[in-house]
Parts: structure tokens; C-alpha cells; sequence
């Protein structure tokens, strides 16, 4: 359980017009803040208001593909904005780089169709230009979507994750191929680095081949923070070795505790201190003057959310396509092994069953991050019972519109949770991976 | 031969501690000004001096390795910092995006070891961030050092450019999957895009397989600008057909103006109006306050440049071991096929022919590019009678001290080509590719 002073905090983002809600982009305050998701100003407004507000970084998912899994066809992807279109945000880290100073920026990056020579030379790049600002979560996709636009066979899971494993190692082989000190800059000598400080690596393994070294010096974290979000037994054991936190959706906060103890003793089995391996769980708040204003605000947004844009998100995130069950079907019960990776998401806070209806729904309201609803201190309370029951290390946040939602967070639940002595007051570090590691 | 007002001018970079110079990194003045390399402040302080001289763009060349091809080792190149290290540029591109305005923003990548579905959807985002002033040099690689680092066989050089024209392909093909008017935008029905508007690819070619559609909406120069270098009929047939404009080194305006009347004769025979592929020439300016300062700053600089460092780098951009060669050899005869390719840089301007010491020590100071030397006003004589001779549209100018020689360039020099009514006054047009076809 999370110490007062230890709460970490991440602000998740695309690069496109939906987050985790589906109803953001309908919302009448994004509509009215002039919202276009196509252009940097926005997510430049968002990093400089979350590092007002002292976050540890924003975060931005992605996604390689418009999912046609929902039957079978593009067109309710497309109508509801359900993770499409989604540009690139790698090159946001920069920008966002240019215009912030403390924050951490991260990002995911697929290494389902990349070589590690790329990854470690273009995160090692951004980890210089951000001075140790750069966060990497890395994924890894059998989305059959990715793999037709790469144009490859789909990868078997067991296999995506030794082929990920092993990327990881050929990464930090290259980001070691500097030593700390090789760069002499000997102007009299015309010595510029020492060549016996520089090495290959001579990697030949399973997947990949590489002869290195990096082209690119030692970096200031040396590579980026690690981020990750793995659910399988095969995802969670790469996350408890990489990750320097961890994303988790889980509704429940007694899921979440089972998953937090899970999580920590896997990185202690690998030799890890459990607490450089933060939790953060997903989050989306929405606050109003009163709880019953909140209330309202809350059943504002959800109605926005049309269940068939649910519907068209769950199957997505499945690759499954749930146009032919029922929408009355018991999610519990079904036994395709494809909707067993978000079981915990199948039930209400109490424990009782969803039907396919209210998941579907649920889901396309916040992709099952649970909505804490009420005042700033109501949403204060509830964060810190969160973290009572399940353990964690703090939260990823979500927003139900652009950028409102993330500008009220920062002006009214900061000051409640600092005046708690749950978050801290200022910035202290050197890089990204101090930044998590912070304790006061 | 380009007429009053036409000229176009772009910065060439690299993110390393070299550009063309070799000397670069050692001159007193660079040391002076504090240059480090590895920091963005470097390139966004160079990328706001070129906008202000109202300069087409700044321009970062790349490489995916260190040469180890002269003695067979790494260490000249790293010792002599010949191209090495090299961090990625890409990410300076969306940095520097954040702190201009108009200055279009260029960068090599390389599709020797990727797919046309990731560069595609990065240089769409890119386009998109920085409003159409993205610029892409499309190369590819058959360097020994490249492909040991992706743990791949050496392409054949004729293959390389069928693979790169099926790649350019692929991604036009991406970009346009996308109507201009797809997003609706209609909060109200809740419908975001019409899926009418967006379209599957279905590329299956003798390279790739995409099915597309691409993630990222039309981007505003529908993909970004295209720039090219190449110089095998291969790669001036690619970067006719292709380029919004080409960088070439010449330094003899005789050979300049056969290259010219090649490329602009290429592009007309496949359709392409020539004036919409610009011809760039290489030049560094050495920039003094009278004629003979200019001289002595010029003999400084080169003798700031070790021969051994030319030999290191002459025989990375050959990849050919030139250390098996005597220095005093005349390369004008010698017939290696790799030797060739670069066989327009081993006269001197009068015609006569050059030893390997000499060709190498030149290719340490400019690789190849003629050195402008005098007085503003006199560099922009020699610029003026280069393009009377050479034809042209423009130069690419390399710096010989950073970044105060950029500096220099665009207080001195740019006024007086504007007096002459040799280049622009004001930017115009709407993007990179308008402001490469601005007249006035």
C-alpha cells in the first residue's frame, strides 16, 4: 500500500480523436475548447498543464491499424471514432519535448514489425534530446489488423513475447555499446571519442541479428523508462522484469490487489526492488461542484457513448467479433478463449455478471477504467480507498473531454491530494526514472 | 539557369558532432559558442537563424551506423568523429516543428530496413504536426555497416531501387486512403468520419503487402515533400520521377550543368513539369571580411582536418578500404566499380586530376563540396556565376564552424542576394512544396 507522499501520476493520451472514452469527441466542452486532435497545440496544452500540476508524465497509446473486427468491415471503426484514425505519436515526444521542462514523455512502440537496431537508436535519441525525459511502453501485437498492414503472418502469443524478450536484450546490449565516458573531444589532438570505449555487439539469437554498436552515445537514462501493460502470465512476467511502472485497467480494486501482489512478487522473483516497478491504475474522473452535479455530468457523458460504438471498441480490443452473440448474453459465461483476457472486466464493483450490453457499453465509455464521480475531495477520497484496498503506486487518468477535463483535474484535485501529503509539491530528479522513484 | 529571385536556399545538417566538415567539431569558433551536439537547443538555435534568412529549409542527412570500412575497424571513424556517432534526426524534425513557423523541416530516413505502412503513417504525422513543412530524403543503403546492424544480407544495388519504387508506391498509395473530406465531424449523429471516404490499399507486390487503409487522415501535402541525392542512373531516374527537389555535390559547375540538363531532361520525360523538381547544389561558404581574411580562415579550417580523417571517411561513403591504395596513387584511373560512383570529385576545378591524398583531404574538409571563399559579397558572385554555368535552383549550404558560420551566412550574405534580387523577401505559399515553387 502506497505511503502518503508516494502517489505517482500519468495522463493517458492518443493521438487521435478518442481516449478511452468514445463520447470525448461529442462532448459539447471539447467541442467548445475548439478541440483538434490532428494538431500539436493541443497535447502542448495538455503537457504544460500536467506538468503544472506536477504529473509524472503523459502517456500516449497506439495503435498500428483501424480494426475491422466488429463485422467485419471498417465503417463503425470509422463512424464512431473508435481508435481510428490514430496518428503516430512518437513525433509528439519531441515537440512536447521543446515546450516542457520536468514532465516524463512517453509513448508505445510495437516491436511487432521493427528491427531493435531502430528502437534502441530512436529511444536513445529522444532520451538525449529530452535530457532523460523518454518513456517507452512496449507492446507487442497479434491484432490481425497490424499484421495486414505489415503484410506478415500473425505471430503466436507465446511467440510474440521470447521474440519481445529478446528485443529487450538486443536493445540494452546496444545502449551499452558507449561507454559513459567515450567522448574525449580532444579539439588539440583531433581525438573526438576513444575507440576502445565503444564496443559491438556481435548479437546473433533467435530473432535477430545485430553487429552494433549504437550510433548513438550513452543517454541520460541509458535507453527510456519502460513502461508496460501486460495482462497474459507472459506479459506480466516481461513487465515485472522490464517496466519501470506499470499500466493496469482494472475496475475491481480487490482484482486490482490480486494483480498488484502478483506483479510486485514476480519483479522481487527476478532479483528486482518491487518498488521500482510501479502500478499505476487506470482512472477516469469526473468532477463536478456537488456529487449530484457529478452525477449528472457522468450520466451527460456515458450517454454519449452509443452502445454500438461500444460494441465496435470491445471487439477491437478483443479481435473478436461480437456482432453474433447476443447483447443479452452473460459475458461470464462464455468460454472463447479470446474474451478470457478481460474477464475482470465482466463484472460489476459488486461482483455480479454483466451482460455483453452493459460491457459493450461500459467499455465504450472508458475501456473499463473504472469513473470516480463526485466533488475534488470526494475524488480525492475515493483515489485513497482505491489504494487502500488494491495496493498500486497511483494512477493513469482519462479524460471525458478535451482538454477541460484534464485543466479541472489538475486545478482541484492536485491541491486536495497535496494538501493530503499524498502527492508531492515539487519536482525532484535528475530523469523520468527519478521522477517514479520519487518518495516525497 | 535560374532567373532573378528564384534561388533556393537549404541548410544541410547532420544530428552528430560532423556535417560535411570533418574539421567542424575541433574549430575554435564551435568550441567558442559552447556546441553540443547532442542537444536540440544546437539545431532549434540553426533552425530559427535559417528561418529568419527565409531559407526553403534546414536539411539532416543520416546514417544507421559507424563505418568500420577504412582499415577494416571502427576506431578512425570514431577517433576522427567521420559520421560517427550519428543520432537519429527524425526527432528533431517535430522539435523543431514546435519553435517555427514557415521553415520547411527535411530529414533522411531510410527505407533500406523498413515498411512502407510505418513510414508512411510517421511522414503523414509529421506533415500534419508541422502544418506541410515536412520534407523527406528518400535513400537506401547497400553499406556493409547498415546491414550488419539489421542482421540482413546486402541488397544488390539494382534491387534496392526497384524495392524503393515499390515503396514510394505503397505510401502514395497509404496517403491517399484517405478522402480530404472523410471527417465529418458531426457531433450530433454521432458519426466522425464517413467510411465511404476511407479506403483498403490491398497492395500485393513483388516487396510489400499492405491492406491499409492508413490510420492518419490526409495529411496537407498529401505525404510530405519528396527530396532525393541520387546519382546512379537508378537513383537519378528514382529522384526524377519523384523529387520535390535534389541535392547534388559538383564541385565542377561543367559537371553541375551536365547533371542538371540530365535530371531536368528525366523528369520531363515522365511527365513531370522539371521546374517542380529542384536542383540544389552543395557549397560551403567561407565567409570573410576581406579577401584574403576569407583565405587565411579557409586554410584554417582545412588544416584542421587530418588526411587520415579523410581517407576514413572518403572510404565510408565509397564503403571501399582505401588504406590498400598509396596516397600518391591518380584516382582518375583507377577502375574499381565502387571508385566510380564518386569519380566527378577526383579533378580539381581546373580539370586536372587528383592523388587519393589529395581527393581525400578535400573529402575531409567539404566531402566534395566547393568552398565558397571571400567576402559576402564576393560568395555571392561565386553563387551567382555557379548557377550561370551550372544551372541550378539553389544551393545547399554546409557549415565549416557551428553554428556561428550559419549565422554569418544569413546576416551577410542573404541580404545581398536579396539586394541582387537573387532570393526572396518574404516567405509565401502554404507549405514546404509551394514555398520550394515560390518565384518571388
Amino acid at each position: 500500500m502506497a505511503a502518503p507522499g508516494k502517489m505517482h501520476l500519468a495522463q493517458f493520451l492518443t493521438h487521435g480523436p478518442s481516449h478511452h472514452s468514445l463520447g470525448m469527441w461529442r462532448h459539447p466542452k471539447t467541442a467548445s475548447a475548439g478541440f483538434d486532435w490532428r494538431k500539436p497545440d493541443l497535447y502542448q496544452h495538455i503537457a504544460q498543464t500536467c506538468e503544472r500540476g506536477l504529473f509524472d508524465m503523459v502517456f500516449f497509446a497506439d495503435l498500428n491499424y483501424i480494426s475491422d473486427t466488429y463485422t467485419g468491415t471498417l465503417d463503425p471503426a470509422l463512424r464512431y471514432a473508435a481508435q481510428a484514425p490514430e496518428h503516430d505519436p512518437m513525433p509528439l515526444l519531441p515537440w512536447l519535448g521543446a515546450v516542457t521542462k520536468n514532465i516524463g514523455l512517453a509513448s508505445t512502440f510495437s516491436t511487432s514489425n521493427q528491427h531493435p537496431f531502430y528502437a534502441a537508436r530512436m529511444w536513445a535519441t529522444i532520451d538525449h534530446m529530452t535530457s532523460g525525459r523518454a518513456g517507452w511502453n512496449v507492446v507487442t501485437s497479434i491484432n490481425h489488423n497490424q499484421s495486414a498492414n505489415y503484410g506478415v503472418e500473425r505471430a503466436a502469443s507465446d511467440e510474440r513475447y521470447d521474440r519481445a524478450h529478446e528485443f529487450m536484450q538486443v536493445c540494452r546490449k546496444l545502449w551499452e555499446s558507449w561507454d559513459e565516458d567515450a567522448i574525449v573531444m580532444d579539439r588539440e589532438n583531433a581525438v573526438f571519442a576513444d575507440p576502445q570505449k565503444v564496443r559491438r555487439i556481435e548479437h546473433e539469437g533467435r530473432f535477430f541479428k545485430s553487429r552494433g554498436p549504437l550510433n548513438v552515445v550513452r543517454s541520460p537514462q541509458n535507453g527510456p523508462c519502460i513502461l508496460q501493460a501486460g495482462t497474459s502470465p507472459k506479459g506480466q512476467d516481461f513487465a515485472a522484469r522490464y517496466a519501470d511502472a506499470i499500466f493496469a485497467i482494472q475496475p475491481r480494486a480487490e482484482d486490482a490487489a490480486r494483480y498488484y501482489s502478483t506483479i510486485k512478487t514476480l519483479a522481487s522473483d527476478v532479483g528486482r526492488d518491487p518498488d521500482h516497478c510501479k502500478l499505476l491504475f487506470g482512472m477516469q474522473p469526473i468532477i463536478g461542484s456537488s456529487e449530484s452535479e457529478a452525477r449528472e455530468l457522468q450520466a451527460e457523458h456515458n450517454e454519449l457513448v452509443p452502445v454500438e460504438a461500444g460494441m465496435t471498441i470491445l471487439s477491437a480490443h478483443l479481435d473478436f467479433d461480437l456482432s453474433a452473440l447476443s447483447p443479452d448474453d452473460d459475458m461470464t459465461i462464455r468460454e472463447e478463449p479470446e474474451l478470457h483476457r478481460m474477464r475482470t472486466r465482466f463484472r460489476k464493483p459488486d461482483g455480479t455478471a454483466m451482460t455483453l450490453r452493459e460491457v459493450a457499453q461500459r467499455h465504450g465509455e472508458s475501456v473499463g477504467l473504472p469513473q470516480f464521480v463526485g466533488t475534488a475531495r470526494s475524488i480525492a477520497d475515493q483515489m485513497e480507498a482505491y489504494m487502500a484496498t488494491a495496493g498500486g503506486d497511483g494512477f493513469m487518468l482519462s479524460a471525458i473531454h478535451s482538454p477541460g477535463a484534464i485543466d479541472e483535474f489538475v486545478e482541484q484535485v492536485v491541491p486536495e491530494l497535496q494538501r493530503r501529503g499524498l502527492f508531492r509539491t515539487q519536482y525532484k530528479g535528475n530523469n523520468m526514472r527519478e521522477l517514479l522513484r520519487q518518495q516525497d
